[in-house]
């Protein structure tokens, strides 16, 4: 009895049987007596067929270009899962970015929603319509067809529930929830039944397979109620609140690794002022995000720059560092591939001193050399090498005792 | 030196590498100091590939979602079109049927074009850009996209070229101009160097790969002069013209051919005004096209109502005929799918007497019966058995000396 946004991922959609069987669940749904909005990603791998095809053409499209092909695909599954609800016998729309109204900003395959008009919504809604939405897609004021990037399907749906004021937007994915850690890399992994906003945010990280951090961002802003479910079996899932509607504070919710980041060091800069945001201030322009960021002073009165941003952006981030090469008269450029992030996250964090001594006692007694620190409030990362990243995991997970229920005893 | 409106089929983009070439014979048409602006079909089998994903669903899809569906096929050519343009160093943009602003009605998957907004063409133009528009679709007024349904892409470029006042609107396809003939049935076919908007009207029947009739109504309409081309010879092609331009009118120019008829007869009508008005008023409400028309009377005072319609229309038109059963109170519903259109076209009948007789001569010679009989005053039709088509093809040729440049002599 109330106001659905649902979020399917490629996989519940990566062929025709599982379409059919998705519009069996969004069909339950709305017979519930609920109205429901479902956002759709591509068909599994069709957006890695139409980039293949663009790469015959070129390494380097226009992004307009590569949004207009792109953004075909969910325009594909949108369309095959309106066709099976229908079949099914509800009334249904299916509807592009661009027909529902997701407003963007023209950053071409990386955008950001500035708004989502709800009139086209409403009144599908009110005709008693299921709505299906491509996920994942946009447009600009001038009628540019983009894309969201990375996560964008979650992006989708958190924010079309919020343009809805919904009552809850539910995360469908290949897993059934939120795990403590990977359980492909740690065994005892076990399901959080809920984690704050903040804790979801830097436990996102896991990978984007759960959910974005950028829809978790969204969801605290505007309050929506998310939850993260298995789209192949019926579990409750992971419900993200308010750390004050939490049951209980976790010191230590999960360990997270990431494995998607890349190090860059800018050696032997001269030691005046200006010449750090000068760095990051062109990489943001380019959308290029920063994570950890260490400084630090040579005796010579050169400093070194070293930070962490997405493997994907590496080769934009080397270009636009080496055009500057003059203006900031560094010495050398190095990258460094072979790094991971491993975390641990938790919103009693705060409150709890020596957590980050318990964290890097568990990795010195396995000898794991420490590379990078930084901090948060809810978190603690450590960047390693690679190859060492499974080891950490496993050996932080059981030192805090995360795969015992009771266990939140830092 | 001018405003070039180009449509390029889908066999021209069948594969990334012809659309490299295609881009090319873009670009060269630019750097002769032309705008371009070329209308672009999806790549080979892509719409069909699609079909059969929904098939794999239902086999009456919502209209509506089907567009959906099948207008992704364009999208996507047109985004690698202008990547590969993009490449050899222009500027370009491709633009969907909606972004474009081609406003049609709402029948969906067979919609008409009722208006083109040149704002957003003129737009890019002005920037000197190349301008690629995905072909077949067009969007509704209340931004659902539709598709044009067979010839779609003709109708677009020449709606286009209208819209735009240009200079001329060349047909790429995969044959290099209009034929006297089929070149495959009869193997002494010519080559027209220009014909009549009108008898092109009518030869267009003679397969939708060379030009659609709807295409040709709008050229006549306001005047585009159009040019049918090779996209893979250089060869001068076919040009559509007025007749007032032509060089020299043809007492006939070509042999037609159309198998993609059937025929359906309502046997045993009762004499009363305005039951063939309501038969056919019911097929036109959805969108049925009838083409030849026969009503004759019985010794006891019944009538038979034969006509032909299109054969993907043929399921269609029985469900709205035998609703229509009881009201119309006819005897039987008789359907025929084996039979074939051959006709003759030549803006040049009309002042010649005989012209008929000598076509019916030439099929009786060979045996050939004859079963409905149309005209039209550059036009005669006789409908035959399909088994007979090509027999009748070649004789009629052959009778009016078609492969002899000077012979007509009718």
């Amino acid at each position: 009895m109330g106001l659905v946004v649902q979020k399917y991922g490629g996989s519940s959609v990566a062929d025709v049987k599982r379409i059919k069987r998705v519009a069996e669940r969004i069909v339950k749904r709305k017979r519930a007596g609920n109205q429901v909005v479902s956002v759709v990603s591509a068909m599994g791998d069709q957006t890695d067929e139409l980039i293949g095809l663009s790469q015959q053409i070129t390494d380097t499209p226009p992004k307009r270009e590569y949004d207009m092909l792109v953004a075909t695909g969910e325009q594909v599954s949108v369309a095959l899962l309106a066709m099976a609800i229908n079949e099914l016998g509800e009334e249904v729309v299916s509807l592009t970015g661009s027909q529902v109204g997701i407003i963007t900003d023209n950053l071409h395959s990386k955008a950001q929603i500035l708004e989502i008009e709800s009139e086209r919504l409403e009144k599908e809604l009110s005709q008693d319509k299921i709505v299906i939405v491509a996920g994942f897609q946009g447009v600009t004021v001038n009628n540019d067809i983009t894309t969201l990037g990375r996560g964008g399907s979650d992006t989708t749906a958190v924010a079309v529930a919020t343009a809805l004021k919904a009552d809850v937007c539910e995360i469908y994915t290949d897993v059934d929830g939120v795990y403590t850690t990977d359980p492909r890399v740690v065994k005892e992994a076990r399901k959080l039944p809920e984690v704050s906003y903040e804790e979801m945010l830097e436990l996102a990280s896991l990978g984007a397979d759960v959910l974005h951090p950028r829809s978790v961002e969204i969801a605290k802003q505007y309050d929506v109620k998310l939850a993260v479910k298995s789209s192949f079996y019926c579990s409750p899932g992971t419900y993200i609140k308010e750390v004050a509607k939490l049951e209980k504070t976790n010191v230590v919710s999960g360990v997270t690794c990431n494995q998607d980041e890349v190090k860059i060091s800018i050696v032997g800069v001269p030691d005046e002022p200006g010449i750090a945001s000068k760095v990051f201030k062109k990489l943001a322009e380019q959308g290029i995000n920063v994570d950890m960021i260490i400084q630090n002073l040579h005796y010579d009165d050169l400093n070194d720059i070293t930070f962490t941003i997405e493997d994907d952006d590496l080769n934009q981030a080397k270009t636009i560092l080496e055009k500057l090469k003059q203006e900031l008269s560094y010495k050398e450029l190095i990258t460094d591939s072979d790094v991971a992030k491993v975390s641990i996250v938790g919103a009693g964090m705060v409150t709890n001193s020596g957590v980050a001594a318990k964290m890097f006692d568990a990795l010195g007694s396995e000898e794991i050399n420490i590379e990078m620190i930084s901090t948060s409030e809810i978190k603690i990362s450590c960047l390693l090498d690679k190859s060492e990243a499974d080891e950490a995991v496993q050996v932080i997970h059981d030192s805090f005792n995360l795969s015992n229920l009771s266990g939140q005893d830092a």
